[in-house]
């Protein structure tokens, strides 16, 4: 037969059952248990049984049942108490505990087992009787709600009610008298909403209980977050049946937790909170002020440390045992019910990006954990949230929508529509630039912007790469906002927000708020260059940075980066003096004006490659040829084309048309990067040209062409003739190598044909995802939430790779590539915040 | 020592070298001089020289020099005549030969082996002069063009300005007196225009004609069309060497060629014509009308039947045997020396596409060839000229421009830039639609015109689909053209065409043409059904059709096929009563408005569906659910937007904020197919009623449900559960199939996963193939020109799969599908030409 339930905190009971059975807060309380710690005695319930009560039907099997009852047999002989009866009512707290901590789980039940009988009869043992009726009072509250789904705000309604009668504040300033009242107005809303009176028969409460935390498995809250954390509905939770402890029987009984270590700040001091004579929920609702625990936290208020310095010793000996034994921070729940100390649980203690950094390099440094398990231990997503100003954890927000986090950081500003008003306004007060999607010509207003948000656009669209190269916040893709700006105002939801309005926006959540909210900026610490130093003895990869100006140059290397991965040649096309050479070049109506329009292109090309390769003296650049669709580079105001009609000599009509006729249905899937170069070949040989100039006028410079968006291996053969012809004419003697991006299907499937003709690979992560997936990142905002929330794709795509789509792409490619070339490197391009923005 | 010349001709040579070692020309005259068949005797250089060639530096190497000299002397023994000298002067014809007949090669030398000695040695050896300083005129104009690369024109100008003077009009009028100075006029030009005389060393002229050969074949035109058709570049010319004999010795020798079938009709009969007193080059040349080979065939001019029974009997006696030894119908080049009779060459005759299905059905049922013989030699392309209106061979026309070929057929109109515009003067006379690229909103406008041209848009565009569904032809991509609807014109290069001008489309060649030109439409024909009848016990899929209205589904069952494979729902939506409710969905604000608009399309749903499946009764309809994105449903001229903003009761200027909103770049990549019930999924909670609500009714329908774009199991999984619903709530009872579109590369790849909720697989060779490609079907014509040139791509890539990468993603998707499902249908999406269009 089966084992259903685990005893815990019995003496002799020794288990070697994991987490994942007997869910995290039975695992803890076993573990405690085996330890010999103090734990009120009780079992678990495994995570099984969840699957089998829905099986069954949502019942509990009797197999079950039957586990349970001779464990609640058990419980009695252990604690001398009987469950529904006298001389002693043993009473139960009833907790859920799924493998890992979920919101929307049940709460906790305590007191089970008190009925109109067993609370006289506890109040008689006890000589207590208010406290009897006072704990009464909570179950059916609780066992209200939480089983029988009535509404909450009923009961308050009651005690407030009595409370005004009385006149008097607290929960605890009522009598025995009273009490009793409240629990009769208590019963009656039972009665009165459920139709049905609180069950009276102790084994029907158990039962219903129990039966309450398996559905709470499948409530809204959870289904939910188990979607978007991709936890299987097969885990289920377990159920734990603990005899209750009392904190609230005197001046001698008190509930508090702890932390072993400062969750703040990370110092290795011991950090909690108590309250005498209270059970755990009244330190949750805050009813009362906390004590500290230690006397170096003590304001006021005396601490536990001097209050009770016996039990202060003894729990402190524990807690640091039990850190110990995890090789992590504990936060511990504990109970003293008339002087014994009772641990009720322990579990890993959440703590801010920079205590769990500082945690774990201390506890490294301790000699508990390897350099790995540190590395381990820190998600990119705290690293993230140090970088950048956030809006700080205590600070109240009311979020009006949300988009994606497209870049981090949190910012405020007035609202503006355009980018013209932005470069107007930014120069009295702070902006937000507000767009549908952004394009090359909102970069004044996004350079004068504190934050970017758009109502369009991905992860990787226009708006959110420049921010995210600029270092500034922005959201993308908020889809539920209607722009309007015609009438200078915004549309979300019911809401309007006028232009010059205030909101705030977190980059780092995606949240769009109304109003200034303050924000934060974490400055950097030690422990966080350990953790780099970690990071970078164990990693395998070289790590090379996107930069296509000196600046981005000299900041890689101050940043210890190994060479320029990604020079994106475009960006030095924006430039007003340069954007007309280029939009000449795109509207030239044959080779020759093409020719010419790029010869004046070349001397800016030559000098921006001269002054990176200058910077980079030694290190490798790895240049990519043009990719953009050559509409990215046209006017797109009416000023800016009558200004560029006027310069090339066209009317603007006939220029309107052009542009028309430039304009792409799917640019993405368009005629763009290396495709360029098929049709203009003179575009990459000019670009070839001002490389190898460059190059040989500096020397000592370690070049790398790569050509974008290849997916044969034809084109690649013909741009490889076409550069090399450029490189025997201008500099026969300059060594370089020769790769491709990696960034369709096909291409990874090709790898083998491909390799033999490049030295490297680059895999562009972005455009595989947008092909494999059929994700455009500039549009993916009206459906990416619902997909995420319903768990088809985990987080962003565009942020963390698709492993088995894109993924195995990318191992096919690899596989291939090598086989074929067994010299080829490998490299991946991938979209983090630019360095630029590390402690800024 | 390598065999670098095989001999034939010589009466005891007998080789079994094959066409790739030979070349066409030179293998035919192999086969023919083996079965003893007059052939002139020659050698053949075999096709590995010419890479031999290149690789010593474009210099004939001594070994092969050495063979070819051998073999001269070898020619010089058999014909009893000596190269260069007398008593009698051998004369040689030097012709490239590839393994597949190429243009771009080099024409034809003949009379090689003429100088001012040998000509005077010939006159007097053959008694003619005349003849001797005709030849030797010839010999000059053809080797100072082919391989001295002087102008034609030049020798041209000197012919005619002495016909002038002398008041003749044809070249055989010219006395020997005029050749002479004709001859000494030809000489003064090579002087001058290459700056050195014709060479009067014949083994100089041979060597010199031989590396012109070799030369040839990497001239421009031979390169271009190597790529077009992924030639090799390795393949090389063979040179074949042949000793001269002459159709223009007189009365008694004459010229011709022979087709052993009639090209045009494919008739069984000869079918040729010949000239007396000739040269092969005067047949090309049309001086005079050549007289028809047989009686049947005869005019004024007598046949060669009749001129020259005996010479008739032996030819007929030859070709028919030729025919027999190739099974095919064959082109034959034959020379009548002084009543001897030669071959020339001989090669697969080329034909119409009628011709062409008429002679292989003949040839199998003489128990020549075996069915899948038939169907091999057959094209696709042979098959669609015969669906539709086609310019006739022989109709002269001025290309304006190339587009894509979107949509087979010819069509003549007067041009309008509007569908406004094309209904009204539709009323009048033809039109072509010409617009950027259609929409929805296009309809009406495509419906009145005779075909379309637009000039964006891919081979799958949407003017492409549309046009083809309605049976139109359809030129796309024309991108060459710029569009000026203000002005009402459109430019093509230098050429301005107003509205209202005349223009003719061929969407089969993507030929835009200017004024009208006449098309014709061929007529089924038995052979045609044979054809189509062997195709159909060949095939091992079953066919199904495309089909969205009763029309469509009774010309499938018509033609055969085996079901509904396609049934584009979306399709339905576009009448003009229900669009107004697909709109107002669209712009539903919350889910109860939606679910209301989407109950006003459900009865039309249903009733398409129910006449559907009335119409198929028994036969599998195949139902994709909606597929495309939102926006391609909204109004776009300013009329529309204004009748739609009364109807909903918005200003227009919301409605235009809103239509801005859904706006999307890259809408293919966009939220669309199954991401739309994903997020909304009423759509397809009410797709599926109808559909369950309609097959019930019908009864005895095979209903399978088809979701698009899906890229993950879990989309899958939510979307199966979501039908399964509605069948469980609309009729349990009825059995139906649910598939997937596997149209995305990691649809491929995670097909193991999705085959598990599956009953069939369909793949989406259009969109499968612009994501693996980042393909833009509607940004393609940009480009693809160039690429089809450079032979990056080959064909179409969505009229012919790309089998490296698309067919290795369906062979991935297919065999982790069989495997995890070996019960799984599998079924391709294609895109061919509406069956509708057959024959009407």
């Amino acid at each position: 037969m089966k084992n259903w339930t685990y005893s815990f905190g019995c003496g002799h009971d020794h288990t070697d059952i994991g987490k994942s059975i007997l869910g995290g807060k039975g695992y803890g309380l076993t573990v405690m248990s085996n330890l010999g710690f103090p734990v009120p005695p009780g079992f678990t319930i495994v995570t099984d049984a969840c699957d089998t009560y829905y099986k069954s039907g949502k019942i509990i099997p009797k197999e079950i049942w039957d586990q349970v009852m001779e464990k609640i047999r058990f419980l009695e002989s252990v604690t001398g108490k009987t469950f529904g009866a006298g001389p002693l009512p043993l009473l139960l707290s009833i907790r859920s505990g799924a493998k890992i901590s979920m919101p929307g789980m049940m709460d906790t039940i305590l007191n089970l087992g008190l009925n109109d009988e067993t609370t006289e009869i506890l109040g008689a043992a006890t000589d207590n009787l208010r406290f009897a009726y006072d704990s009464y009072r909570r179950f059916i509250e609780m066992y209200a709600t939480v089983v029988m789904g009535i509404e909450h705000y009923l009961f308050e309604n009651v005690l407030n009610h009595t409370k005004q009668q009385l006149n008097i504040e607290h929960d605890w300033q009522l009598e025995t008298k009273s009490l009793d009242k409240t629990i009769n107005d208590y019963k009656k809303i039972v009665l009165q909403h459920a139709g049905v009176a609180l069950p009276q028969d102790v084994f029907e409460q158990l039962r219903m209980a129990i039966s309450a935390v398996f559905e709470s498995w499948n409530g809204q809250r959870a289904i939910k977050y188990r979607k978007l954390n991709n936890i299987p509905d097969s885990w289920g939770t377990a159920v734990n049946v603990q005899s209750m402890v009392f904190g609230n029987m005197g001046a001698d009984s008190l509930t508090g937790v702890l932390f072993t270590r400062n969750p703040s700040d990370g110092e290795k001091e011991l950090f909690g909170e108590f309250l005498i004579n209270a059970q755990g929920e009244d330190l949750v609702a805050g009813i009362r002020t906390p004590q500290p625990v230690t006397r170096k936290l003590a304001g006021d208020e005396p601490s536990l440390e001097e209050v009770n310095l016996d039990i202060f010793n003894q729990l402190k000996g524990l807690v640091l045992r039990l850190e110990d034994h995890f090789s992590e921070m504990q936060d511990i729940e504990f109970t003293v019910e008339k002087n014994k100390l009772w641990l009720l649980q322990t579990r890993k203690g959440k703590r801010t990006a920079k205590a769990s950094i500082k945690i774990a390099i201390d506890i490294m440094k301790e000699g508990k954990i390897n350099h790995q398990e540190v590395l381990d231990r820190i998600s990119p997503l705290e690293i993230e949230k140090l970088l950048h100003h956030t809006i700080g954890d205590s600070v109240k927000i009311e979020v009006l929508t949300k988009g994606l986090p497209a870049s981090p950081g949190a910012a405020s500003g007035a609202v503006v529509f355009s980018s013209e008003e932005a470069e107007e306004l930014a120069k009295r007060k702070k902006v937000i630039l507000v767009r549908r999607e952004t394009s090359p010509e909102d970069i004044g207003g996004m350079a004068v912007a504190e934050g970017i948000l758009t109502t369009k656009g991905g992860m990787t669209s226009h708006a959110a790469v420049i921010a995210r190269g600029m270092g500034k916040p922005c959201i993308c893709g908020a889809d539920s906002i209607i722009i309007d700006e015609k009438n200078n105002h915004m549309i979300v939801g019911q809401e309007r927000i006028l232009g010059g309005e205030l909101i705030t926006i977190n980059g780092a959540t995606g949240d769009v708020i109304r109003g200034e909210v303050a924000t934060v900026k974490q400055k950097t610490f030690p422990e966080f260059l350990e953790l780099m130093h970690l990071a970078d003895v164990a990693r395998r990869m070289s790590i090379r940075a996107n930069a296509e100006t000196t600046k981005d140059a000299e900041t890689a290397i101050d940043f210890g980066a190994n060479g320029i991965g990604l020079c994106r040649t475009e960006h030095m096309f924006f430039d007003p003096i340069r954007i007309t050479a280029v939009r000449e070049m795109i509207f030239a109506a044959s080779k020759e004006e093409r020719v010419a329009a790029l010869s004046k292109l070349m001397p800016f090309q030559k000098a921006d490659f001269k002054s990176l390769f200058e910077r980079m003296y030694g290190l490798p650049v790895t240049i990519r040829l043009l990719d953009l669709p050559l509409h990215e580079f046209l006017p797109v105001t009416r000023p800016d084309i009558e200004s560029f009609a006027h310069q090339i000599g066209l009317s603007v009509a006939e220029v309107e048309i052009r542009i028309k006729n430039l304009h792409e249905i799917n640019p993405m899937l368009g005629h763009r990067g290396c495709r360029l170069a098929i049709t203009f070949p003179e575009i990459y040989a000019m670009q070839a040209q001002a490389i190898f100039e460059a190059a040989i006028e500096v020397g000592n410079v370690i070049t790398e062409i790569m050509v974008p968006l290849v997916f044969d291996v034809k084109e690649v053969e013909i741009l490889k003739n076409l550069i090399e012809e450029v490189h025997q004419k201008t500099a026969p003697q300059l060594k370089y190598l020769f790769g491709v991006m990696v960034e369709l299907p096909r291409a990874a499937l090709q790898a083998a044909e491909i390799a033999k003709l490049v030295d490297f690979f680059s895999f562009g992560t972005n455009d595989l995802t947008q092909t494999s997936l059929g994700f455009s990142r500039d549009d993916v905002g009206k459906f990416l939430n619902r997909y995420q929330e319903y768990g088809i794709i985990k987080g962003d795509p565009f942020a963390t790779l698709d492993q088995d789509g894109v993924g195995e792409l990318i191992k096919i490619a690899v596989e291939r590539g090598r086989a074929a070339n067994p010299k080829i490197k490998i490299g991946v391009s991938i979209l983090i915040s630019c360095l630029s923005q590390l402690f800024y």
